[in-house]
């Protein structure tokens, strides 16, 4: 078996995936969480069970240590050679990644710089990095930013209209997130579609708790809807999406917040959870709104009004779309959402098949015949683009050696 | 004769114009600038010859009592009984105004109380609505707001996906400006179009310095660019239009500012001159991209992408659309932004005529007879909404005599 372990690090969790590559097949995966205290939770699924441990687990180091032994004792492997490498998330790769790369003492430098882009996710995935860097030294480490695919912008997409050199001295401008899943999606989409990615104009709707709409013209991102924070575009489980900026400081007058407390309120406290008053959550929304929850059917109408506004933008953008993908939590499983955003958009030409449009969770085109677009439901795999990345890159590796 | 004067006061300034109604003739227009000053300027037109005076004017009351004189000492009314009506423009009718409204206490009020929302404008608005008050307390005096037009949006376009309690609390909401013109051009549109407004679905690009995009759609505005205050949306003249939220404080953070002065910076360093880095201007933006400047560039691309994008947005907003609209400033004349706008929407069977095109200032058709949406040029005319309407409530003023 050739394995790969796919990681998602964060400030006190780490998720594993390890996949039998090429094959795709997943072995096992599972997470650790609440490193540092003294009842961190190790959990991992053997032969599709979930076992559960409760230990203190004091650093991402030792959380590495436990899994490896687990990988063992557990004889999912039966040795850690194995291993043939390890894939990690990365949040924010800036300018200096538009693809993955092979980890290096370069590559690390470059990630913690850019941690004042993201200061709260690239410490916490080089933890993960180093972590292994020192329990497995001889298996290839690749990292897999969420920007990359997006790098791809024209200026004209990614700059704001804001002074000039707030882009050249503080890399202010448009970055994306989720390009991993919007990368996936469209690329499976252009298989689907038995046609070349380089003739296809895609838009690619990720709708899970974060939510974002990406273009993709040739199989390139030219635009998304979220910006230089994961914070922008849609409105989200919990996030506003966009806002008039003006509003800061107001809500810091009205209510005596900072700067920083307002742009908190903003990503914990707003989206389907500001509207509804209730839950970001919209399974419990949808119900609410079946038994005539008022507040609860607002929060679905804002949500899909958003969404259909980015797709009409993006169709203007690349002057028609051929296919329109939906994938994520809430794309791949609410067909309501599905079918209230398509249904504003028959002037592009778009017909959809409402029993098709039922089927949730897996492939599926639920486009009519009939329509000039296709509309298809594709399940994101991040963990599987990952594992293809760290198996390209780790040949790099061997080279290297 | 029935003569009305159309008054848009600012802090220091008072522009005026007299109109004969209901032929809608322009008898005389002019300005009274740096109010307060020593050497506050005095401008009218005479028979379409500009004439100045530099004095020092005191306050608004003395300003109107000046315009007042010189329209009687320079014969343009025999007197002052001719003038029937006097239409003010007002920023901010908040939700209290979905129409103009004849001037009372309790009006004055409602517009004292919103001063909040639109702390620069309201009150200089309301010092002019006073002083003419003074001056001629038996002439009926009308309001006529930025904000009304908007009031027809539904609640999924006007609030933003914050937490519910900001719109009860504080009026936190999407307002939109420029009613007034987007009202006179879409219900202008439906006149040369012989179609009643009812049935039609528009969008209407008021392209100034000031700039914003309306969605109207059977005569009723459904969503617009600009939003809590005039800073959201498209790219501006010196505003930025939408950006992240979560770049105030990292500005904050990184120059020192507080948020008041970044959102000054969003309003008044941003949008075209922010990227150009030389004018606000689209006409010099113009002449240096012609010589090669890329920056000049560059803002016009931004700024005919934000442009494609909200048509598109809207498009989808009202499942298609009739016809659009481009008027104001840049609008009316700037032939290479419609034309760069419109290259990239023939996905919604748009086509449009060059040589057609190449007209500027009035009223014309630019699509061919294949496309599918209309293409008009309509030049604004905000003074003769505010004419018609203090026309039409003054009748109310003579009824409540």
């Amino acid at each position: 078996m050739a394995l790969i372990l796919a990681i998602n690090a964060g400030s006190s969790s780490l998720k594993f995936q390890l996949l039998d590559m090429p094959a795709e097949h997943l072995v096992t995966k599972g997470s650790v969480e609440r490193i540092g205290l003294s009842d961190s939770i190790f959990t991992i699924s053997v032969n599709g069970e979930k076992q559960q441990e409760i230990a203190s687990i004091s650093d991402h180091e030792v959380a590495v240590r436990i899994l490896l032994d687990k990988l063992t004792d557990l004889k999912i492997v039966r040795s850690l050679k194995e291993i043939e490498g390890i894939g990690h998330r990365v949040v924010h790769g800036g300018e200096a990644f538009d693809d993955s790369a092979l980890v290096t003492d370069d590559v690390i430098k470059k990630i913690d710089d850019l941690s004042e882009l993201a200061p709260l996710h690239n410490p916490a995935n080089l933890v993960g990095i180093r972590a292994f860097r020192d329990v497995l030294p001889n298996v290839p480490e690749v990292v897999v930013f969420d920007t990359a695919f997006h790098q791809s912008m024209e200026n004209e997409a990614f700059l704001y209209s804001l002074p000039y050199e707030y882009y050249e001295k503080y890399g202010i401008r448009k970055y994306g997130f989720h390009g991993t899943s919007h990368k996936y999606v469209a690329y499976r989409a252009a298989e689907l579609l038995k046609r070349p990615i380089e003739e296809l104009r895609l838009i690619t709707c990720h709708l899970g708790n974060g939510a974002s709409i990406t273009a993709v013209r040739g199989g390139k991102s030219i635009d998304t809807s979220m910006g230089f924070t994961p914070l922008a575009g849609l409105t989200m489980g919990t996030r506003s999406g966009d806002v008039d900026p003006a509003l800061i400081p107001f809500i810091m007058d009205k209510t005596g917040m900072n700067a920083n407390e307002v742009i908190n309120v903003l990503n914990k406290k707003s989206g389907l959870l500001g509207l509804s008053g209730f839950s970001s959550d919209l399974r419990d929304i949808e119900k609410e709104a079946k038994r005539g929850n008022k507040r609860a059917k607002l929060a679905i109408n804002v949500f899909v009004e958003r969404i259909q506004k980015y797709i009409g933008s993006f169709a203007a953008k690349m002057n028609g779309v051929d296919a329109i993908i939906f994938t994520a939590g809430i794309g791949e499983h609410s067909s309501e959402v599905r079918g209230q955003v398509l249904n504003g958009l028959g002037f592009m030409g778009i017909d959809w098949d409402a029993d098709q449009n039922k089927i949730n969770g897996q492939e599926t085109f639920i486009n009519t015949d009939k329509s000039k677009v296709k509309i298809m439901v594709i399940p994101t795999n991040e963990e599987v683009m990952i594992a293809r990345d760290t198996v390209r890159l780790s040949k790099q590796h061997q080279k290297m050696k």
